[in-house]
């Protein structure tokens, strides 16, 4: 199984392969369907049935007892602009083997199953083609309706329905009702390597606010307009990431994350006083009321900023992401099959969001991690050891087998 | 001939027009291969031969005066992305009835010919699509190599040559020479409206150096890369808008101009800490021993906010604009064709960049401006009322008629 599983991982990397050892498989795109494809090839050969749900998620289903609901292994195809490879398809490409492993069992008479397994897709966690992020799984769970998820477009104006329908996405089978979701995914933070861990078991998630900020000025001529006329709407959006990287520092070390990832300015030419900026801000801690208080403090300042730079800061959107545990007994369930492996684990929370934060709130959940080599991600350089990739296809398929025979947990 | 040049006006300004009055007709653009057109038809319906240039240079030429140099009369017809309709296109037409004025002159009688006259639509003043700005007159003078003009690139990654080819814009001719170049312009400032004048005297350029930067910093997920562990190339790039800004206010008031126009952020995504931002930056005074203060300082801080911000700030190009004087006789000659009409006319220097910046280190030069409601330029709100459009056009026929009957000025 080893060399199998690597070797379609082999395969998969090199759909949307970008110089560097990384995808680029923006949700939706060609190449996120070529994915697909070719998960659903394996899933197929595997004797799984392929279902596509409403808003884009893939589902491989097999029916061990009829009836019975699913326990969800998965995690999501699409990637970042020149990403790296292990993001999401290691976790769709591990649960699809971790799936296989129980069939297998089931049928060579080694596993008496209680309900059914399952493997999934979910569409567009990544948010950076189509937002919200965890688009497909937030659909799943109820939480974003499927109609929002249809109708949001790209920056080119394309809609989710559109690209779906151009890639053959869009399918009109119900999802696979779950009993249960695990997934896997690799750590895209230092401490595992830096403990040296094989396996990070997720107690809980970091709570998140994310805003889409527009900083209205007034076009003008960089040559022609005298600094007391401007209105440049570019100064206040600088002024606005240096305030959210400054804000982090009224916080006890390492306890409050903040950063703007997008920032697209207009008209945006040499000469011209920008008119527009728009700009993606995220506020992270483990603390709730640690983001809350960076959030009062965020508003009073941009107000401030646009008060001292003559420009509008209008918050168009904000959002909030609850910190919440991971059900206290899958975490227990999966730190045994680990030690059953001889592994070392290491109980944590996670910073970034995953499809796995979505299904949480409505079926138990674990969420495990492999170490990330140097805590790079989305990027072409992160890399996750050949050695670790199987420890954790190992564990996922000891979790998925006790899950299958036992849900709900002893 | 007012009615003559306003309907004009109206018909070039609705080529490439967008919403709130303005237009977009970007260098080398279809929008600009349309104007470029509906002028060379006016030229040849008013009996001039047209001809283009191996840069993309469009000229109107009658000869008058077999063998002798021209007095060019001219501006730009391509603008900004979303831009005024008056920028550049006001000068290009202007230019064209001034050029007709004195055929009609020498034809009826009543003035005699020493030198030709013609007219020209430099091309890419803005260099919004393409770098540098100012290409056509720059290459004219010989600034700037043909080569490198034609290989330039936008940001798709076509090339001038390819642009013009596209929209039939590159031809073969030899450019007139010229004997003296006068252009008339919209101020893009507020000092003329400011102080109640109808028309303004350019006798010198502020000086200008530009930057392009590039900070390098590197890619990461912006919820699992913990503030220590990140290199966040749009928090350096911030941190220099900011300085750009702030340096301003160690020269004393009004002496210095900084802007940042564009910055562009890769990979440019929700949760991704940018690796890369490119930028332009500009710095202007009347003093070019400012801008060479000013320079020093923004060198020594990119190198401090890179190391605070552990990213590389790299400076890829500058360049810079000398501060010159206009020919003092045609300053004189214009004061006095001004008054001759009865207008109100007021010495300055030019803020911005022009062609005739660029023709003045070749030939004596002549810029004049007409006044800017409100100051507003580079956006569709730009506006110059009807009547000193028109006061514009017949200062310029008078001073045409001088330098063709007059040059080298008495």
């Amino acid at each position: 199984m080893r060399q199998d599983f690597l070797q379609d991982f082999a395969e998969l990397s090199a759909i949307g392969a970008v110089p560097g050892g990384g995808v680029e498989r923006q949700a939706g795109t060609a190449a996120d369907g070529r994915a697909r494809e070719w998960v659903a090839g394996w899933l197929r050969e595997n004797g799984f049935d392929v279902l596509r749900d409403a808003v884009g998620n893939l589902f491989g289903v097999l029916d061990l007892v009829p009836g019975a609901p699913h326990v969800l292994l998965g995690s999501h195809l699409d990637s970042q602009p020149a990403a790296g490879r292990f993001d999401g398809a290691y976790g769709v490409l591990a649960a699809a083997h971790a799936a296989r492993h129980v069939v297998d069992a089931v049928r060579g008479g080694t596993l008496t199953p209680r309900v059914n397994v399952a493997v999934v897709d979910w569409f567009n966690e990544e948010g950076s083609r189509f937002q919200p992020s965890l688009m497909g799984s937030s659909a799943y769970v109820g939480s974003v309706a499927a109609d929002a998820v249809l109708g949001a477009r790209d920056a080119a104006g394309t809609s989710v329905a559109e690209a779906l329908t151009a890639i053959d996405a869009l399918g009109e089978a119900t999802a696979p009702a779950a009993a249960a979701y695990a997934e896997i995914h690799i750590e895209q933070g230092r401490q595992l390597e830096r403990r040296g861990v094989d396996i990070g078991l997720v107690e809980t998630n970091w709570a998140a606010r994310k805003y889409e900020v527009v900083v209205h000025g007034v076009q003008g001529h960089t040559g022609a307009t005298v600094m007391e006329d401007r209105h440049d709407a570019l100064l206040g959006a600088a002024r606005i990431v240096c305030l959210a990287r400054d804000v982090v520092d009224e916080f006890p070390p390492g306890r409050l994350l903040t950063a703007v990832g997008r920032f697209t300015v207009s008209p945006n030419s040499p000469v011209v006083v920008p008119g527009e900026v728009r700009l993606s801000l995220d506020v992270r801690s483990l603390d709730p009321e640690l983001v809350e208080q960076a959030h009062a403090l965020l508003l009073r300042r941009f107000s401030e900023v646009g008060a001292a730079a003559a420009v509008e800061v209008e918050v168009v959107r904000t959002s909030l992401r609850a910190s919440r545990r991971f059900a206290p007994d899958l975490v227990d369930l999966s730190e045994a099959v680990a030690a059953e492996a001889g592994l070392i684990t290491h109980r944590m929370p996670t910073m970034a969001g995953h499809d796995a934060v979505a299904l949480n709130t409505l079926v138990p959940t674990a969420l495990l991690f492999v170490p990330s080599v140097g805590g790079v991600s989305h990027d072409v350089r992160e890399l996750t050891a050949d050695a670790d990739l199987l420890r954790g296809v190992d564990v996922l398929s000891r979790l998925a087998r006790r899950l299958v025979a036992q849900v709900p947990p002893d």
